[in-house]
């Protein structure tokens, strides 16, 4: 014990320097859970091989609470994998790894953090894989502030857990009373915590969270709690170890001044920077993983009608024994999304996670970390409930495919509150995320294929209606690619669309043909990456873009085709979703809000100035 | 008892009539909440006046389920309100009011629902206003479903109600067993949500559902209870009432073939159709105001640097006295957005959210039914958590106004997870929204006022770093405009932005200037609506458009300017967020980022050919 306080010493110092040096950071967050990390780390109970950090043995550590990460790159000075000097030099420096919240460029790095309240359901996602993938014994602990315990997607993380029975799991929070501008909901009230935590049906161990023996003790105990998740839930004192930041306000993102980190740094006594804490190595066991068998062909009858969120489903399944690794999760919509397919065909490896949005999108990341590949499926429209945690992921290299079902206006009757008009917009914005939007079964089929050859964070967007089959299996659709379905010589025009507007477009092309005028039709599938060369040739060749899209007309096709052709000197119309839409037929709603094919005739004979268009452009 | 029964009876009838008629929608959904609503409505428990359903006496009512739709409309036939014709005839059908989920065409309607998880949030914001705003005896009522209770936004507004001691607030939770594709986490356990919800400090009343008199009388004991909100907790069977919905899977979002309705209609026994019900009517108190008092005008020093975010604060406190309905939410963050500044001038208008984004929006989304003009502030990157609740308030018409501080790499060392780089693109999505990106405090002052002064929904973007003030007091910004700041005869491109990177912009000019080198410099503030006709003069007169802006490529400034110029040709480059964001100082990450004077230099070089430049552009 003499030597685990001898450490946290030590990690304060480190906390104290690296701030100071850095001019900005959350000492005094980082102070609050010295002992918590110490004991774990350094006490015998966390197993990882320091040499290997993505070991499949190794216990993971999440820090929920970001912004502690001073504390982070402490611990792996004492562990003896970063030197003081780099940590002190390089803490929030630009081109450093040891940035100002978790990065993955440092490799002890378990997932990147810093937006609060998303930390525990990484932990479900790696604890899911734990008990239910790789059937190994690793743990997965995760460090959350007491101010994030108000965040929703905390208690979606606490429920599925529970029902999961995850006690693999276990949570160590550090109510340190103050949240960056004051007081927390509940202050020092550990009770009012440990009342609501129980409720969800936790294993909860209250600790004074400066007590080693007290935090060492409780950890041990969570090691033998069966059948449900743990929480230790830590009383600890805001920037502990220096007198004048004690249980002070105005503390919270702010380094001491030199002169401060001096006096500071006095009061912690002698520190042995020599010191180094011991890490448990963890066993060798092989994951758990399910034969590889090729997949089946495709196979559709060319005539029927097949709605592309069930060609998704179909897709998931037909791939399954050809990646054991694809998993799929669902938010209780499974049946609308069609992901119901897969989970009958593989139930072992689908996750029902009920209406937790949020948490469904930090489980998948999780899984992902350990090698999965997850299919995330909701209504698209839902899945804006988790843009936060889908923005954050990013940040985390990860390979995620999201599959937004009942895109658009044309899912009909149920209005907007069910229609993703705005879901290519999110996904768009992703770094080097790829959005992919196919017309039908066959090209969603080839999509999902597509999404498991390549790592990288993709999204897919499905129609809800059946719609016919476009292309023959043998066609390909890469990445950055696009289709084009119509084209002559005598073209006045280039109809870029996707996904149900494409049968919209054409539609008005037959029409337009009949009357001896030619368009031509591209299949734009993907739009980010987007194929600017094809897309810039088309243009050229016609002189005039009309985009016709089921989305709002922000962020969108209509967009990513502009931001394409932006160098090139051809006017790009564009049709969307442009009157407040509500309850109707397919048709109908189509029709109202201008992208259905009698309102892109409309706008081709106004561009052309043909017959029956509106007048000039 | 015996009428209520008949009217429950009435309201069956209605629900299956109406969805066999538009052969779509949730009739199993709508008749286990039968006796619940029919207790509360026709009970005496609820108050309204019928013929002023804007009465601020009223007692308001919430579907949070909004798939129950069938019921709120059977509930107005019987309360003499709708003819069961136009139900049976409107319901769903395109053009109507009676949409598939409750639309705010209906006057019945509290405010649009149908994305789960979201009705209490806003009942939160309707009872924050009748207990410390209006001062008003009226309850607010909420119908939840049992599968959105594992939605992590249900357990924020738990959790906020009970610190605001709302106990105007009632839940009333139809656990029907079955969600959409199965049951619920929980099924009947009504012990489960009970636990959970009476640990979050609320009075639990576990009822038979289908019981009006338990229902009535733990209505009756809600009215008692001080100091805490109270849930209604109703054991329910989905499909009450038919023999061959009861109980079973299946009949989720299901309407009856007309054989299946006869069948119902027949287990309904005699329906007295001309039966009304009666709703008891409400005070006639006034709700208190404020006294509205001229603002005083603003005062900075043209040479000082300030923050935008806090002349956001300056103006949200300078224009409190003239805005007696301005009030001000915040998420644990007001010393950063600055709202801080309104919560010290006005402590009665300023509500503390903690960490509950999601739920803030639907509590200030609540504050705006009742006439008050929310301010919602976070940091823009964090206000993406609460997306759903943002598409879903447009359905609404609300009067709400979004605040994201800390856009863009400019804010430095924090790194990525704090740094909003999404957020235009968000806001930009929302139909008919106004987004405005200022670059100096005058510019956000007078943008404050112009939120203030209009209806709708609306985003104002601040910056973290202090900037030098640009703009006169005089200088008038009207939505939908822009500044030019720079202009000559001679200028040969069009630099537009907004915001932090206004200022690379005008070093750039500067730079160039010295050169001999002329480029018009455009402060667009406002994105959405954008002044079209001025981009369009500007693009025209100068033959290229080049865009900076501290946001990713899509969906922002960029994309916004492209639009707006479609039937323009004159190419437009865009300079954007291109590399991985990471820590360092600001001007560091500007320059990382290619969107720092340097990069706007070099770019505009390579486009004019100028010395230094890197070719053909």
């Amino acid at each position: 014990m003499a030597r685990l306080s001898k450490l946290a010493a030590l990690l304060r110092y480190y906390i104290l320097r690296a701030t100071t040096a850095a001019g900005s950071g959350h000492p005094s967050s980082s102070l609050s859970a010295v002992e918590l990390l110490t004991a774990l780390v350094f006490g015998g109970i966390f197993r990882y091989d320091p040499d290997r950090p993505q070991h499949p043995n190794n216990d993971r550590l999440i820090f929920s609470k970001g912004h502690a990460s001073p504390l982070l790159y402490a611990l792996w000075v004492a562990a003896g994998k970063l030197t003081g000097e780099e940590l002190i030099n390089g803490y929030r420096r630009f081109g450093s790894p040891l940035e100002g919240h978790p990065s993955v460029s440092f490799p002890y790095t378990e997932v990147a953090t810093g937006s609060l309240g998303q930390g525990l359901s990484i932990g479900v996602g790696l604890a899911l894989n734990a008990k239910y993938l790789d059937r190994l014994p690793y743990r997965t602990y995760v460090l959350l502030g007491d101010s994030e315990m108000a965040e929703g997607s905390v208690w979606e993380a606490l429920e599925i857990a529970r029902h999961y029975g995850l006690d693999n799991l276990v949570g160590l929070v550090d109510v340190n009373r103050l949240g960056q501008r004051g007081e927390t909901m509940f202050g020092h009230n550990l009770e009012a915590y440990a009342r609501r935590v129980a409720a969800f049906g936790w294993e909860v161990f209250p600790v004074d969270g400066h007590s080693l023996p007290e935090i060492l003790q409780a950890l041990q105990e969570s090691l033998k709690v069966k059948g449900c998740p743990s929480l230790i839930l830590a009383r600890t004192v805001k920037g502990k170890g220096v007198s004048f930041l004690e249980e002070r306000n105005g503390w919270h993102g702010r380094a001491l001044n030199p002169e401060e980190c001096r006096q500071a740094l006095a009061e912690l006594g002698e520190v042995d920077l020599n010191l180094r804490g011991e890490i448990r190595l963890p066993e060798d066991l092989t994951p758990e993983s399910p034969p590889r068998r090729p997949a089946p062909p495709l196979d559709y009858d060319p005539k029927a009608r097949v709605a592309t969120r069930r060609a998704f489903g179909n897709a998931l399944a037909r791939l399954g024994t050809q990646y054991p690794e694809l998993v799929s999760l669902d938010a209780e919509v499974s049946n609308s999304t069609m992901a119901e397919i897969f989970a009958r065909a593989f139930p072992e490896r689908f996750f029902e996670m009920y209406l937790t949005e949020q948490n469904m999108v930090g489980a998948a990341l999780g899984l992902g970390l350990r090698g999965k590949i997850p299919f995330v499926s909701s209504f698209a429209a839902f899945l804006t409930r988790a843009f936060d945690q889908i923005r954050m992921s990013q940040y985390s290299d990860p390979n995620l495919k999201f599959v937004g079902s009942h895109a658009g206006v044309s899912i009909g009757w149920d209005g907007p509150s069910q229609m993703g008009l705005e879901d290519l917009a999110m996904f768009r914005t992703l770094r080097n995320s790829v959005v992919l939007y196919p017309a039908d079964a066959v090209a969603t089929e080839r999509l999902v294929e597509e999404m498991l050859k390549h790592r990288g964070l993709m999204y897919l967007r499905t129609t809800r209606e059946a719609t016919p089959i476009l292309y023959s299996p043998e066609e390909k659709f890469p990445l950055g690619g696009l289709k084009i379905l119509r084209q002559s010589e005598r073209d006045r025009l280039a109809l870029v669309t996707a996904g149900i507007t494409l049968f919209e477009a054409l539609a008005a092309y037959e029409a337009l043909r009949q009357e001896g005028v030619f368009v031509r039709v591209v299949d734009l599938y993907c739009l980010k990456p987007v194929d600017a060369a094809n897309l810039t040739r088309a243009a050229r060749e016609t002189g005039l873009v009309l985009t016709v899209e089921d989305h709002y007309p922000e962020g969108g096709l209509g967009e990513a085709v502009r931001s394409a052709l932006a160098g090139v000197p051809v006017p790009v119309y564009s049709l969307a979703v442009s009157q407040k839409p509500k309850s109707g037929s397919p048709q109908e709603l189509l029709d109202f809000e201008g992208i259905s094919c009698r309102a892109i005739l409309a706008k081709i004979r106004e561009l052309l100035n043909l017959p029956g268009g509106g007048g000039e452009p």
